[in-house]
């Protein structure tokens, strides 16, 4: 980020921004106008809330998960006190596994998964077990047999939960089955006996709503008799904006019960202004059209990414092309080093263009070698116009580090 | 507060509330509408930011400590850089504290202290340890008994900090002189040798603008050769608006850098626009104004408290006058139990008021009893008019409750 601010000229194909010039600006300064219009109105939009968050918002985020999932209106399946408010979805990450997790403990995280988290995992001495995806997404037989080796080793009773993201995967941009999500949820099942404890599905479906092809999947909470099982942490940052930092939770007990006390910990409850932004963005049709807006425009962006790739990158190269979010997966010959310290990097930013090296989003496993020959690639940041002409640099690089290997 | 939510009747002199009324709705209103007017400036303020804060809001807060503390405008001694922004001062708590600690660890508490930091504390296993506070604050002769024994029990290097609310502490009202505050600074330093690590001094300050009384008393910062050991958490929360979720904290390194990180895993930064917000409303005066109206509200209240204080209480009954902030510290005769299973708080609530009972305040220490008899009453949250009517109730029922003990 300190690089980007500092030369100009850089096209960052880096950073998980969403675009800049679709932020809702008039939508939200109208949004706040009229939740400001008057004193009887504006005050307990200023005044502290509750820490579970604003009880419309929550209602309306129910409602909302109970649509995509196809529930019935009245679905008991999910009630708006299972939602808890955050401040974005990365503090529902968080606070969850401050809840169930001790140092030591093991989270089973798909390798590659998104950096931050595996940050979180470290700054609380968690330990990070990756389970490998393909193209199909998580690989269950890979599961299946780190389950059992932990089993066997004596480390099951340390696993608490498995951590995916679920809809256009940071940072390999797939998306997660629901068959795949509940045999995954059935073998966690079977290893809970042996472990003494529950093990969780934490499911991030941060992206989930910028889907721009093909049709929604269901989250884990619609399937039956999981939901004692499932946390899923949602968030309205990236469908709306960015700099309104609104995400949620829902949680069975006890664990809403332990998350809730941690959030009064951490903040006794997120910014009311920002959730009665969202609230009301919401309820009135703002955030669907700003979405369907937002949609059409990674749509093309994407599309302006796939087709740069095709003209410029060399043939020994290949790519991962999403049906939504924000990120290509890029892989480059198994000899070619994309990380931090590679040629390919260094030469990258001299060309003018970043990206994030794939190697950073590996946990540290020593029972694998990590891959160094991949990038994630965004295009939610940077602007349509620049995408051809960032791809273009970045091809330019590659073609000539995979002559020279 | 669900108690409050269920009864109409009933006047809270428990939460600590700004006052409903004077929240600033249309000051508000008018710089989002300047924030969002066009594209251009509305698009950073509703991007992500960077994860310490924005730069003009670090920069303001630094010149107003500047100012406060009395330092030069060019002080070295107060680098916009060592500010770190977060999402109301309680962050700041919880994410120092998350850092300096590990489970096991001790933290010295104001013995009565703020309760929510009790919750953070057990809730990481943390020991609080309390250190004793008189009519004039802190008990620095108690601090350093408390320190010698500490250090004769070989505990002394699980001791990480000192824990201080010195303006208008919660839930006494009682500022720290700066007198105070060196010589707890002094003797922390002294006993780092046997500890083998810095003991910090947590200084919050949450309360510090909201003075009607006096003069203001500069922050530990201002000590010559302790910047080194201090941690400084503030807000514009109480101050502005709670709905409006923006505190920040000054720390010397390491801390800095590890609660940075920190910052970076909870949640990558607090909402851009609530940022922009208080940067603009400090900047263009709005805060100051707004903080001068809020000043003589409180004064107002606070007398008005005192004057039923003075009129309904029996006269078995005492209480310390705050120069600012929103608390009276209220004492029963030693024999009368104040607690939340007592008749007295029984009583109160079927008269229709409410207060903290002070024993909630009282870190679980077996060496000394926790006193019972104690309760603070709030004049923040309750409508002016409320003010004498809540007073008369709470003190009808005392009247009652003193002459059958």
């Amino acid at each position: 980020m300190g690089l980007t601010l500092s030369r100009p000229d850089l096209i960052s194909l880096a950073a998980g921004f969403t675009d800049n010039e679709f932020l809702p600006v008039r939508e939200t300064r109208e949004i706040v106008r009229e939740l400001l219009s008057n004193p009887g109105k504006g005050r307990p939009t200023l005044q502290y809330g509750v820490t579970p968050g604003d009880a419309p918002l929550r209602r309306l985020t129910a409602e909302r998960l109970r649509r995509l999932d196809g529930m019935g209106d009245g679905s008991a399946a999910l009630d708006p006190r299972q939602v808890l408010i955050s401040g974005g979805s990365q503090q529902m990450l968080y606070m969850t596994t401050e809840a169930l997790c001790d140092p030591d403990d093991i989270v089973l995280v798909e390798d590659p998964t998104y950096f931050v988290y595996l940050g979180i995992l470290q700054s609380h001495g968690i330990r990070a077990r990756g389970v490998q995806v393909d193209r199909d997404g998580l690989d269950l037989d890979h599961l299946s047999k780190t389950l059992e080796q932990l089993k066997r080793s004596g480390a099951i009773g340390r696993v608490k939960m498995l951590y995916v993201v679920s809809y256009f995967h940071n940072p390999t941009g797939l998306t997660m089955s629901l068959e795949k999500k509940r045999a995954a949820l059935t073998l966690l099942r079977g290893y809970e006996r042996a472990a003494g404890h529950p093990i969780y599905l934490l499911e991030d479906a941060a992206y989930r709503e910028l889907r721009f092809q093909g049709e929604d999947v269901p989250s884990a909470l619609a399937i039956r008799g999981a939901a004692g099982r499932v946390v899923y942490a949602g968030t309205y940052s990236k469908p709306f904006a960015t700099g309104i930092r609104v995400g949620f939770g829902v949680l069975p007990e006890p664990l809403l019960t332990a998350v809730t006390r941690i959030k009064g910990n951490h903040d006794f409850g997120t910014s009311n202004l920002a959730q009665k932004i969202l609230a009301r963005a919401l309820s009135g049709g703002v955030y669907d059209a700003h979405l369907e807006r937002l949609r059409r425009r990674y749509a093309l962006k994407s599309a302006a990414m796939l087709k740069a790739f095709e003209t410029h990158m060399p043939s020994a190269v290949d790519w991962w092309t999403p049906d939504g979010g924000l990120y290509f997966w890029v892989r480059l010959p198994p000899g070619l080093a994309a990380g931090r310290n590679s040629r390919v990097f260094q030469e990258a930013v001299r060309a003018g263009v970043l990206y994030v090296p794939g190697e950073l989003c590996y946990a540290a496993d020593p029972s694998r070698p990590i891959p160094v020959n991949e990038m994630r690639v965004s295009f939610g940041g940077a602007k349509l116009a620049d995408i051809p002409e960032g791809v273009a640099r970045l091809g330019r690089v590659l073609t000539r580090m995979v002559r020279r290997t």
